[in-house]
């Protein structure tokens, strides 16, 4: 294992090589995470922008045409774009998804962006966990903005909203029912809604079912824009990175800490239960558990005096 | 709170009311729980019968049926039939259980028979570390045999299933597609198969059904018998109660302790996990927690130190 100083300098010196490697570091958990995170979390936080949906809602039609949109209209100096590519219902590795991203391919090379399809190989916390930190690795090698595209499907997408400053779903013409079912969860993440193929028949109604739906919601001080796209042809897609600016705009001042304090409260807990399943695992197995079996077997003690027995063990 | 030791003292000698109590602190949990498995699990464990089954399959009939036929067939000095009953899809309490078992209640004055609804109401492992707990109590307490009647559903079945010697999968007439869904689920857990209902249209095609199942379930050293009953009119019961006795007698010797050797391991494991989120719970709390949150918020430490620190403060 190489020292994540090391690659961390590198990686800040433009080395996409070295930043791949702590990325991997992040993936594979362990030592090498760890060390990894306690020099990541010590620089600011960058940017993120959520982006989730079903499969097939076009997202990746649309994180491609939201890297050139940004790339276009990037100030001086605002650092790299980072887009982190999550699919966990994807039976390939990264390597396979990112192969099947033929479009991003043109942003492959440009320095002013970086493309990676996280896998989890071992993070103790899965993909929920490994986001924010790869999040981490992102911002401290030159990104101030990181977009996390991820396949929304049940209690993930609201995993990967807890990252996100700023969370859109993505939906597309005639998906009523459908976002009737996840209503509560939709609301939930939300901050941007896009109807994408708005080429297609049913805009209208959709629109007005996620209308409905956001007056039903009952009052926030943000009420969500619903902005149309064809991401094939890129139309509406200066409209969306409108929408984006308004809620970080929105966000700036006491309200984007707010989030980010929920957030971070939320990943310090999972990473606390994530250890202490660790912790258990190590202590309740081998040669102490089976004796403490074996005593219980033979009526001689109970199973919470041999659980605190285990885990009191040095 | 009344000392364990003392209640158990009564309950041996008779009081029904010092039984009630002490499985009361079973499903508490906390203190109480602690000071009375302490001493129910030094003493033997009873032979334990789990019967399980969907909603609507007959199962509280069977188990009236089958209490009164075990105390008509009961031995000189078998000491007293445990009854629990473990609805975890119920909205109400034990108590409210208990009063739609109106034909039980025949038994409910029966010295030689104890029945209980269990709920939780603060067990930290739930019903499933609370039916282990509760058996120990009534075996510690004169029950030489525990029978455990449980709504089978999802996960439940196997939990339970977990804590018993022998367990019986009750079905009904007609329920092929059913049982194909759970395959898996059944053929994990079923030691006997019940057709209850069986004067309904439909026995044989169930019936090849199971075989079938049991056919591409592989060869074990036992395979389960499949018992025609309708518990309404007691006809079949008397051949369950065979087919228990068959399966006991195929258990008595190493197969029982194996059994109960892998039971022991997965409720110590489960104590394990349990205890460790109650520390959690209580260590990623309060101040601590919110001191460890402000300092990620600013950039000045990473969520596995942090976590770290948290679990190591005494």
């Amino acid at each position: 294992m190489r020292a994540p100083a090391e690659l961390l300098e590198e990686a800040r010196g433009g080395s996409r090589a070295a930043l791949a490697r702590l990325l991997s570091y992040v993936e594979g958990g362990g030592e090498a995470l760890r060390a990894t995170a306690a020099l990541a979390y010590r620089t600011p936080v960058p940017y993120v922008v959520g982006l989730t949906g079903p499969p097939g809602a076009g997202k990746s039609t649309l994180t491609d045409q939201y890297i050139a949109a940004v790339l276009a209209a990037r100030p001086e100096g605002e650092g790299r774009l980072g887009v982190l590519c999550v699919d966990p219902t994807s039976p390939f590795t990264g390597g396979a998804i990112l192969g099947d991203r033929i479009r991003m391919q043109a942003h492959a090379t440009d320095d002013r962006v970086f493309i990676r399809s996280m896998a989890t190989r071992g993070h103790l916390g899965g993909l929920s966990l490994a986001v924010p930190d790869a999040v981490r690795v992102l911002g401290a090698t030159g990104s101030a903005r990181v977009l996390v595209e991820t396949v929304g499907v049940g209690q993930m997408e609201v995993d990967i909203a807890s990252a996100a400053d700023t969370t859109v779903v993505v939906t597309n013409p005639g998906w009523g029912d459908a976002m009737q079912a996840n209503k509560a969860g939709l609301l939930e993440v939300a901050d941007v809604f896009v109807i994408n193929k708005a080429d297609r028949a049913g805009v209208r109604e959709t629109r007005r079912d996620l209308e409905q739906m956001l007056d039903l919601g009952g009052a926030r001080d943000w009420r969500p824009p619903i902005v149309e796209t064809v991401a094939t042809s890129g139309e509406g897609i200066a409209g969306l990175l409108e929408a984006l600016d308004a809620h970080r705009a929105h966000l700036d001042g006491a309200g984007l800490v707010d989030r980010r304090r929920a957030h971070v409260r939320a990943q310090l807990e999972a990473v606390v239960a994530a250890a202490l399943r660790e912790r258990a695992a190590a202590r309740a197995a081998g040669a102490a558990l089976e004796a403490a079996v074996e005593l219980l077997l033979e009526s001689r003690g109970d199973p919470y005096g041999a659980a605190e027995t285990l885990l009191s063990d040095p």
